[in-house]
């Protein structure tokens, strides 16, 4: 019924592929209350962090403001790959227009052409998990701390 | 690019189905220092509400018990449904045998035969929405204070 397990390096390389790959991911935010909220949003990876953006009145938008964390979680519920990161908040004038540009080209979604206070947010993972099945549970953990368990 | 935006009747015959024949949902929760958690796990419909079930320490499990509230995704990030609902907690008991076996029917997994403190997590909806692109943003609205908005 299932694969053979990946190895540690194979759920790296493949995560990495689902980071450049991907356009979409769901982003799990809190408020202060513990009142959870969850939306897919389309996301740039920089190599070290993934570039979102919502409207400033949204809730995802102002829990990430108010906590700077996030989980987040790419693929579907049998090839997860699940982020935990420390969110940065980034106002539309601290994006260099390459950057901008990059984010338009891939998402499909230009937040400095609409209308409306848009932010920018950069989540850096801290801690990533890859896993299919269950046979795959063992060994998901792929970073802790910020930094890759198993190297290139 | 979009197809046409579904009708409110074929966006809730939509969500239907999927309630009664997805096998996993994301699930996302929140403690109560406002950390978010996300976690895919397999769900039963039974007709009011999505019978869930996690090992007793889990994050999730931990914050089900203590918010009462969870946000569910079904589908994927082009094929949106989004449920928020309260949360009752439920102990192994507390299921009759037949509700226990649909349970194992449908997700492929048994807590009762498990090792370990397992409980069981009826979400019921009091919001839903469902979307696919960005042309059916508008009319996303499926269910309010737990009232579908709109008839079969």
């Amino acid at each position: 019924m299932h694969s053979e397990a990946r190895t540690a390096e194979q759920r790296r390389k493949d995560t990495l592929a689902r980071l450049e790959n991907d356009v979409d991911a769901w982003v799990a935010t809190a408020d202060q209350e513990g009142g959870p909220y969850l939306m897919p949003l389309s996301f740039l990876w920089d190599g070290a962090g993934l570039l979102l953006s919502t409207a400033a009145g949204n809730p995802t938008a102002r829990n990430l403001v108010a906590s700077g964390t996030a989980r987040l979680a790419l693929g579907h519920t049998r090839d997860v790959v699940l982020i935990e990161g420390s969110v940065e908040t980034l106002e539309q004038a601290e994006i260099s227009p390459e950057l901008g540009d990059a984010f338009a080209v891939k998402t499909g979604f230009d937040p400095r052409r609409l209308r409306g206070r848009y932010l920018y947010f950069r989540v850096r993972p801290r801690q990533v998990q890859a896993w299919r099945e269950v046979n795959e549970l063992e060994g998901r953990d792929l970073m802790r701390d910020g930094r890759w368990l198993v190297r290139e």
